[in-house]
């Protein structure tokens, strides 16, 4: 089958072989896969993986345990946990030291025709959900991850740095909570994604001298947490959405002169993230800015680099 | 009068003026006074602080607007908020921008025969703890602050970071929430301090394959916060006591994967270290390691920066 290898160096496989699938897990046909800021950051060196890349999509179950399953339009959570260990039994599975995650870590992801997953990792996609909503179920469940795990008041005032393709959903998500919320990016037309949403932006370059209740690091950049930091108010917040294989050279003094909480976030609840595309609420189609059949998955890694690119989608190379 | 001076050299004058009060103020006539590891940081940079150094005192009130208060035994909270602004209407008074804070920023500190404080910051010491003890009201305050951020759980596992002057209070202090409290240090002669507590005291050569459920930093050192998250569960919590000038190179890809929350932590609440030292559960005059006249600051100084120093404590030079 087509694939999209990393093995040191990005390459594009034709002839990859098709995955067998386990006791408990679906053979899902791809129909549509999203480029993310961390496939990227894998082919810089982060979690040193090797194997098929990519962990967004939407597919077709195609083999499976249960019947129910087969044929079902389906998005699913990205981590494999072992159900078994300490973690698992304490509620943190998506932490189980014995995971393994799509396309990050010991398991081939999507960027391929075919790939497998535990069934009860999927969820079925409702019908009045497009595939190119859907496709966003993943990126959109880790934004909602930050209302999982801090309280955003009504009243609050919320910074996202950032413009990409995840800043430009955690900005809508937290909107949704009536919070005030503002997208600082470097990209105009990234932000102009933002019209008709509460979501007010700012160029970062005219700079603000607003202190934030809680600022989010969407940049993707090792520099993002420094300007959060001098972005939030004392006692504020500071969620770290990016996973950046960099070191930063960074001064902790503010934060613990300013006593400042910094909650680390990643995959969140997938379940909900679908619930709010089937409300309809957040701009997610307007946010593709690119597609490419995998045979051209290599562009498209090139485009999803760009400064311009938002989300770039990928889909099985049509048979002739 | 006497004074240990740093304007970018650290100097002992014996002509210093002494300080007049403003409205609102005591003049207050040092008795004893600690060194902190945040007066070694401000001799290499930190806080561009220029004037009299330090903020660990007990002494007595010679001047002020209260009767009540002149010739009292006080301690004092050492940040001089303006009273006026957003974060002072907020409660958040000891982060108002506006501040000064006792030998840290823009105001004199004690390691002098006189110096000021408002009046509202006092607090009178109870007959029952002595100098040598009330003299760690401000550290243990301190370290008290974690607990007024974070909830300890009494079936917690706790590790603390760092045997010196801070990390053994902190140790001590978390040890009171039932909490098991582990310290980590690299020196067996300050760690043997903690022997009669509930602390368990670890040689950090020896390492540990425990994961911990906190881990607060109280290394002093840029390194810290990478030990921290190393040793810390997934979803866990990592407390930040450390003030260091200096920029640690840092990874932080790890804090997001793991969801760790980070919380700085400053300055804590003075009448509870006062009331602790009322119980006389903590250890604290055991950590005193040597004590010295001002006119031997320098030297007390260097006394203060050895490894094998805990808390190193000046005193007004006798008159002849």
């Amino acid at each position: 089958m087509e694939a999209l290898v990393y093995d040191g160096e990005l390459s594009y496989a034709d002839d990859y072989p098709r995955p067998s699938r386990a006791l408990g897990e679906a053979l899902i046909r791809m129909t549509l896969a999203g480029i993310c800021s961390t496939d990227l950051e894998i082919t810089r060196g982060y979690m040193n993986f090797r194997g098929v890349l990519g962990h967004e999509f939407v597919g077709i179950v195609e083999e499976a345990d249960s019947p129910a399953l087969l044929g079902k339009r389906v998005v699913g959570d990205i981590n494999c946990p072992c159900h078994e260990c300490d973690s698992c039994r304490r509620g943190l599975s998506n932490h189980c030291p014995h995971r393994t995650v799509l396309g990050i870590l010991g398991r081939d992801g999507v960027f391929a025709e075919y790939f497998c997953l535990p069934e009860a990792n999927l969820k079925v996609v409702p019908e009045s959900v497009s595939d190119d909503e859907a496709v966003f179920s993943e990126p959109l469940a880790a934004a909602l991850e930050i209302m999982e795990q801090v309280r955003v008041h009504e009243s609050a005032n919320v910074a996202v740095l950032g413009d990409g393709r995840l800043g430009l959903l955690v900005a809508q998500a937290l909107a949704q909570t009536g919070a005030s919320v503002t997208c600082i990016g470097n990209h105009e037309q990234k932000l102009s994604l933002l019209k008709g949403t509460t979501v007010k932006a700012i160029i970062a370059r005219e700079g603000t001298a607003e202190r934030f209740d809680m600022v989010v690091d969407c940049t993707g950049s090792a520099s993002g947490f420094d300007e959060a930091l001098r972005l939030v108010r004392p006692r504020g917040t500071i969620v770290m959405k990016s996973t950046v294989a960099a070191k930063a050279s960074l001064n902790l003094a503010p934060l613990v002169v300013n006593e400042v909480t910094v909650v680390g976030s990643r995959c969140g609840p997938l379940h909900k993230a679908l619930s709010l595309l089937e409300e309809h609420t957040i701009e997610v189609t307007r946010l593709i800015t690119d597609r490419y059949p995998l045979s051209g998955s290599l562009a498209a890694f090139d485009a999803a680099s760009t400064r311009s690119a938002v989300k770039v989608l990928l889909y099985p190379t049509p048979k002739p």
